[in-house]
């Protein structure tokens, strides 16, 4: 036989099998759901983009990891690291004078060429949604909403959305004197990957002094509830913009009152989130595990990335789900329901005649037609091996044709759990079979 | 503002919008439900794979019409140009020992690099199944009526499978004294696309002589209903391997008798389809259409491709539906249903106090939990102003909310269709706005 390949698959990337993909499938449908009653339109790009959009906007880490090549036209192209962008693009090329808000929402997979870890995949799915053409505080409880009720959707409970903003981070580094905003927001966003000695060394290196390191440490213990943050915000910062900034954080809070789900969301002064793209409101969500998985999704305010792609500057809002960071918490704390994967019915035959073959095949478009999953044994095989691969392949249900009941218009039907069977009419099979499933 | 940027979207992709989603959707759900009342269960496989998978097995045209790239790894990948390597991939890895047959599907996007024209594009998805672990005609019938049904599924109607076979084609090539059988499929493939002198023109070239034209043009002329040609086969076949697939073609033609979808199933002795992998029977599907759409589907038997990548022998076979080819013709023919997308109500308020905007979402919450699909005005602006978006983004009931309304535990109701409205209990909203839906 010579040498033989055997290839593996890609580094990073997974293969979903039945189990997986009726999982997914179940998780999808129900943030869809969510999306769609609150108005939001699917809608999808293409997997890859020239590189430039990518290189116009996104944060540094992100143009790192691109999977960036060149076609066979001689075009830069990448493949998405994510869909806002893309989305971007979209409007500007065709929705500028649609009218506003615009609301869509995607379901799709993303490229990153990043370490793999657990729920980390190089390329992974995200559902998320953009809303376009608002500036207004009401649009961003309406997205924070909405996230809240996606993750309920699929049955977690326990999880917040951690609400910060970027216009507070930036006049924090104003107040002490900072230039490099970018850079400390960096540092203080990766606060809970270092231990606090670690991180008062970054500070130090950073150039801040003792005051304005406690200060730090003021801000990022800026979190919890609204009612107890936002006093204590109200000290640390003085400027007029981040008075006004506050002032929308609590009436944020206060639209989400009316939601009737503010009791998952919480502030958190000391996110930044990674994308430079973001203006001020940002948020994450959390979701208490066991698996080491941190940020379940997030988003934010981007005002300004529709300008920077050639548009009239369009305010928009907007936050992703990451699929592969949702569903393992949901499976260890088993809030999925139980799947049946395949078929419900097996149709299996004694005799190798053509003739039987067909009245296999009829029994089992009988079945098919009044939608139950119903597959016959292609494989031909003797009576004892069609019922041990019904039994292997889990169906709920077997027929067994022979050549003597159907000369009196019977079939054999047999509960596989039970192992109890009988003979039933062929006209009062889809009946039978019902009442077994 | 400098110069501006304005990127556009790749050549031969395209942006999917919400009316398009709501189609695709619409079919993949159909085709979905067929499939796995089939008993074929989803899976997925990812984007890319080594490109030495691809080049193990596809056909020479494909290699040339692949995305392949450099990973920051130094690996060489390809976007995946179809899904059954992938799939193959998968069963050798880690379904060998599975009990057989295996029946998977997929729903997903391909790329390949060819000159994008009608229905064809950069990239593009794919609804298909492949059938592993059966060599029996049985396989071959399962699957060709599960791609009938497919398309029936959808609403299609005036379409037929034309099924044609290799082992047929590879006879005839020895018949005919022709070494390079690949070469003679590959021509005998394009005869679509050629007049008959360019064809016989064609066939000089590659050698032949009058008399083995004539063969060619009896061979490509045996196609139509099975009755009428098979007998015509049997004349022109001669050799014991061609008689015996005949039988087995006639088998599969009773087969699907017993399917009860026969007469979208025809002979056609001339299709031998792009791949080189294909062994035996291969079948495409065409669709009456003035789009210029070829092909909408097809798929064939591949029973070395498994060994081909490592694994143990094992026969295969399946097809692919061409979504992109399949949605024009359905569009033409005015078979889709007719898609309402987004909301359904809208929700204006009037005044700008934190405290009507509450009760706004209180009232839009209270819609979307009764599954109505509702949005409220964001934008906070003027009754009139609000009214107009919501004419524009076409609800079907607008509700309005006034200050003096509300104390009075009213909301005033409006059918957007009609301009009637009227003011009814805000605790009976959910139920009247139903009455308009």
């Amino acid at each position: 036989m010579g040498e033989v390949v055997r290839i593996q698959r890609v580094k990073g990337t997974r293969d979903l099998l039945p189990e997986d993909m009726i999982k997914r499938r179940y998780v999808f449908e129900r943030i869809r759901e969510v999306f769609e009653v609150y108005g939001f339109k699917e809608i999808l790009t293409p997997t890859f983009e020239y590189t430039k959009l990518f290189e116009l906007r996104s944060g540094e880490e992100v143009v790192e990891q691109l999977y960036a090549f060149e076609d066979k036209g001689g075009r830069n192209l990448s493949l998405r690291p994510d869909l806002t962008s893309s989305v971007a693009r979209l409007f500007v090329n065709a929705f500028q004078t649609a009218p506003k808000p615009i609301k869509w929402y995607y379901i799709t997979n993303m490229f990153r060429y990043e370490e793999p870890q657990s729920g980390r995949l190089r390329e992974f799915w995200q559902a998320g949604v953009e809303l376009i053409g608002s500036s207004n505080i009401e649009a961003d409880a309406e997205v924070i909403a909405l996230l809240i009720e996606s993750y309920l959707s699929t049955g977690l409970k326990e999880f917040t959305v951690n609400v910060g903003d970027r216009i507070l981070l930036d006049e924090f580094a104003k107040m002490i004197g900072v230039k490099d905003d970018i850079g400390l927001m960096r540092l203080i966003d990766k606060k809970d990957k270092m231990e606090r000695g670690e991180f008062v060394k970054a500070l130090q290196e950073f150039g801040l002094n003792e005051e304005d390191i406690n200060k730090v440490f003021t801000l990022i213990e800026l979190k919890g509830k609204p009612d107890d943050v936002l006093p204590k915000a109200r000290e640390l910062f003085t400027s007029e913009i981040a008075k006004e900034e506050l002032k929308k954080i609590e009436e944020l809070f206060e639209l989400l009152k009316a939601y009737g789900i503010k009791d998952y969301a919480l502030i958190d002064f000391g996110i930044a989130r990674g994308f430079d793209y973001y203006t001020s409101i940002v948020f994450e969500a959390i979701a208490d595990n066991d698996l080491g998985i941190g940020s379940i999704g997030g988003g934010g305010r981007y005002d300004n990335l529709i300008e920077v792609f050639g548009g009239k500057p369009t305010p928009a809002t907007g936050f992703a789900i990451g699929i592969e960071r949702l569903i393992p918490i949901l499976e260890s704390k088993e809030l999925l329901p139980e799947f049946k994967v395949g078929s419900d019915v097996f149709v299996a035959y004694i005799g190798n005649e053509l003739e039987i073959k067909k009245k296999a095949i009829e029994v089992t478009q009988t079945l098919r037609k009044a939608n139950i999953k119903a597959e016959y044994d292609i494989q031909g095989r003797k009576l004892g091996k069609a019922l041990d691969y019904a039994n292997s392949i889990e169906v709920k249900v077997a027929i067994i044709l022979g050549r003597r009941d159907l000369s009196e218009g019977k079939v054999t039907i047999r509960d596989m759990k039970s192992g109890e069977q009988k003979q039933v009419a062929i006209e009062s099979i889809v009946e039978e079979v019902k009442k077994l499933l």
